[in-house]
């Protein structure tokens, strides 16, 4: 069940709403990571209040925790984390790569062993569409392989990214059916994969079209390639998708390359960027970044940015805004209330970003929101 | 400044209202616990939510971090952690005692090195109260000796307890002094010492009462001794106090020691356990106690108390309860948002347990309620 309907465009970047099992959502849109069912350091209840409409979860991590007898028993992930709108899952492709030397990939899927018990698993792509079906994500990813960059100093090549891109079609194919015997009610969304060849990406896309998937992804940046290389292929790909359907750029990314992509037509975006950062005392601001662990914080009186009206930043109708020197000391202490504040705070500002390009996008300004946007980041806090 | 009346009674069981600089409290009272401004893991808005009228801060660790410097600044230690409601400070004594070999007690105070970075200090009652005055606290804590129950297995000694209290009487007249000389606007409170000798309690008394400070705790109880020699001293202590005063009972305890302890005529209690015990996965309800490590709790769907109203276990109007299963899943992962939601659950436990007292003093029903309160913590979640 999805539907998906273009509100206005301006250029390539496109505002546009999405109708999901779970609710609809406002495209260009940024989805929070929650990878084991919680967005680290954030209730369901905070991020409703921030204005979040989607998130993400790990299906491989959920998967090998609570594991699907939990979530079964609760109907699918939205009851067992407590959260009402839609939700889309991962694979669990990403995760099974990451671990390295522990698995064995075949035509067939991925052999390894759990990181959790040590217990032989094999994620194929109807293993991926069985679990997604019981977490009952709103947006379900076809199993892939994402083709890495390069893998111990050697870079990728066209002839190896090609053989990749091949077996994530095959295997989107093997999901599709998957996805119907199932009966599921949800949208499958295909993966554009090719590294950083575009006529790969090109042929990426020409096979996945030609199988009528409800939305399409954009996998295989963001993972350790220049900065010029990727932006080359959000550059190239988006548009090339079909304009009646939803545009998901995977993991990226900073706050300029949200801007960037929904210059060139993607419409969702995930990263744990914001809530990673937060925990680390990275915070972004309209003005620049902050290190709130700077010494030049200790005393500074001022919230993180007094144009933001987040929770931290403005406070409550009985509690004060935090100011960065109490942010400071908290991080100092090792208190939690420290990443609780900033991921509430980078993640306002996120959707907040987003937000602002969606109004800018309808009035017909987001080419000039691009410069402001530029200009003030550029000011510093 | 500070104003107490006593609404009801019942026994020696007191409903009063206090009234602070920063606002009106009403006894018996449980304070949370916010050593480096922060109750650990509960924003300010947070502790509004749940009905929170006053909590303590630790003089000690703030004089470490952030440091008076910062606080000044701030105009003390309200507007630095956001909290407009009342704060009581300890005096910074008991913080001082735990260093054990790094500090050197003599009569004109305490001498040790910083644990955050080694400078050699000096705390002093003046000193206390020069801190206290800066951090504008509510309620100001006398510098005392807590007398130890035992010191590397050597239970203390009538006379070793006589000298330590009258250590700490002499050091309360040296606050008292201090405290008129700053000016000080808000309450000074001495502590009652002694040890487990209630002939001691009683001189300790005696003289305090001379003093004539506007608020009396009890102190030296909940420093390891056996529970049958606490609940000796807290039946023998409170009702010795004049009527017309509040009466603090430092560092208890168990829900079941702060029923006691309103029992005895104790108005306001503060304690670690429903934070400390949160974060170790130890929850506090109306039927017992409830360990969420409990295996048993994997696929627990029911909230951690279907009678409490808390926002973990009754969610929001846009969110679902926490699960048990959920809780135990989060706290099993390591997920920030598990001490996050068991704290809330175990703070409002404590709050409402003393909301209750409160309604069943002024209906004439405390002894009533007394044995349904136990009746029902033996029930078994």
């Amino acid at each position: 069940m999805l539907h998906f309907e273009l509100l206005a465009t301006e250029g390539r970047a496109r505002r546009g709403r999405l109708t999901l099992h779970h609710g609809v959502i406002d495209t260009p849109i940024f989805m929070p990571v929650g990878t084991y069912g919680t967005v680290k350091g954030v209730s369901s209840r905070s991020l409703e209040e921030m204005g979040a409409q989607i998130i993400l979860g790990n299906t491989f991590h959920l998967w090998m925790r609570p594991g699907l007898d939990v979530l079964r028993a609760f109907g699918g992930l939205h009851r067992f984390e407590g959260w009402r709108r839609p939700i889309l899952t991962d694979s669990g492709g990403f995760q099974v790569w990451s671990l390295g030397e522990m698995r064995k990939i075949s035509e067939e899927g991925v052999r390894f062993a759990s990181p959790v018990n040590g217990d032989k698993l094999f994620l194929t792509p109807e293993v991926s569409m069985q679990i997604q079906t019981v977490l009952d994500s709103d947006i379900v990813m076809q199993f892939d392989e994402c083709t890495p960059y390069e893998t111990r100093g050697h870079r990728t090549t066209e002839a190896e990214a090609r053989a990749s891109m091949e077996l994530s079609l095959r295997w989107a194919e093997r999901c599709r059916s998957e996805f119907a015997r199932l009966e599921n009610r949800n949208a499958l969304f295909g993966i554009v994969q090719g590294g950083m060849y575009e006529s790969l990406r090109d042929a990426s896309i020409d096979a996945l079209v030609a199988m009528d998937l409800p939305g399409y992804a954009i996998g295989g940046v963001s993972v350790g390639e220049p900065k010029e290389d990727m932006q080359r292929i959000v550059a190239h790909t988006p548009h090339r998708l079909p304009a009646n359907k939803p545009r998901y750029l995977m993991g990226v990314g900073t706050p300029e390359d949200l801007v960037e992509g929904v210059a060139h037509g993607v419409d969702l975006f995930d990263c744990v960027m914001p809530t990673r950062n937060a925990r680390n005392g990275h915070l972004f601001t309209r003005y620049g970044d902050l290190r709130i662990r700077n010494a030049r914080y200790r005393n500074d009186l001022r919230p993180i940015d007094e144009s933001c009206s987040c929770a931290a930043c403005a406070g409550s109708a009985a509690t004060d805004p935090a100011s960065r020197a109490y942010l400071h000391h908290l991080d100092r202490c090792g208190e939690m209330l420290a990443p609780m504040l900033t991921s509430i705070h980078n993640l306002h500002y996120y959707l907040n970003l987003m937000r602002e390009m969606r109004e800018a996008i309808v009035a017909g300004r987001f080419e000039a929101f691009r410069a402001r946007f530029a200009a003030d980041r550029a000011r510093g806090v």
